[in-house]
């Protein structure tokens, strides 16, 4: 008997002891968990005006989520889908007389919403050959999914001419 | 002898069923959980609405976070905090000859990006006395808190004027 019991103490402690080290394993992994998503969106957005200032749209658009329900807000237009951003860049920066020109994002905010969501809020600076800088706000929301983080919506607008 | 593994194993079956109780209460908890958040949200929209179409600037913006973090991007300009937003409203709307006219929210998708935020993208309309209908797009961030729901971010965009 004395056996039997010796058996269940050994048992139960055996079964708190891997509860409460899972316990502590997600514990000490949350604080950690939170730095790595930060780094990884800002490397994301580092990423995108690296490619945009060498004339690499389709290294841009790799920061997009490459799906229909992409949305893509400016002024009072909806792109909706990857396809439909990745033209309006097109057809606002590489058309007849159009140019890149050299991008700047401006007191980055990145805001993480849950473990796999965040908001980024930001400004924008494009400086063009003939000297104009249109510039404006950007919020992004980005989603975690299993290749990493995306831009699922991005509302963008500009602040008028001078 | 035999008593004590009876024990054991009327203990165990307590233990793992307890476990089970807890685990298939929250799994049929979490669909449960997101519908009234939608219904709250969309709720409180519906509100902002009608106090707007009544005159109620203090009641539309109840909505919001009353908080100097809450951030409002129009165009290209940052209202940072619920007064500063406020005052934004009561410039464009409430000044000498301006009006707050009759407004309408259209398209409203609302996504839950986890149990304490979400996003919604929609459309604004608004029919001012002498016919014009200025409109955009809005793209808006609300978080919980242990009042309810409220909007943390709202980017609001104008479509240009024809």
């Amino acid at each position: 008997m004395k056996r039997n019991l010796a058996f269940v103490l050994v048992f139960l402690l055996f079964l708190f002891g891997s509860a409460n080290h899972g316990l502590s394993q997600s514990q000490t992994a949350k604080p950690d968990a939170s730095r790595p998503a930060q780094d990884e969106i800002r490397h994301l957005l580092s990423a995108q005006v690296e490619a945009w200032n060498r004339g690499d749209l389709a290294g841009f658009m790799a920061g997009y989520w490459n799906s229909p329900d992409l949305t893509f807000f400016s002024g009072g237009n909806v792109a909706q889908g990857w396809q439909a951003a990745l033209e309006r860049y097109q057809r606002n920066y590489q058309g007849t007389g159009k140019e890149m020109g050299h991008l700047e994002f401006q007191d980055l905010n990145v805001d993480l919403l849950g473990e796999r969501a965040a908001l980024v809020r930001g400004k924008w600076h494009l400086t063009l050959s003939d000297g104009k800088t249109p510039h404006g706000l950007f919020t992004l929301i980005l989603k975690r999914f299993p290749e990493g983080w995306k831009i699922v919506h991005d509302h963008t607008s500009a602040a008028e001419e001078k």
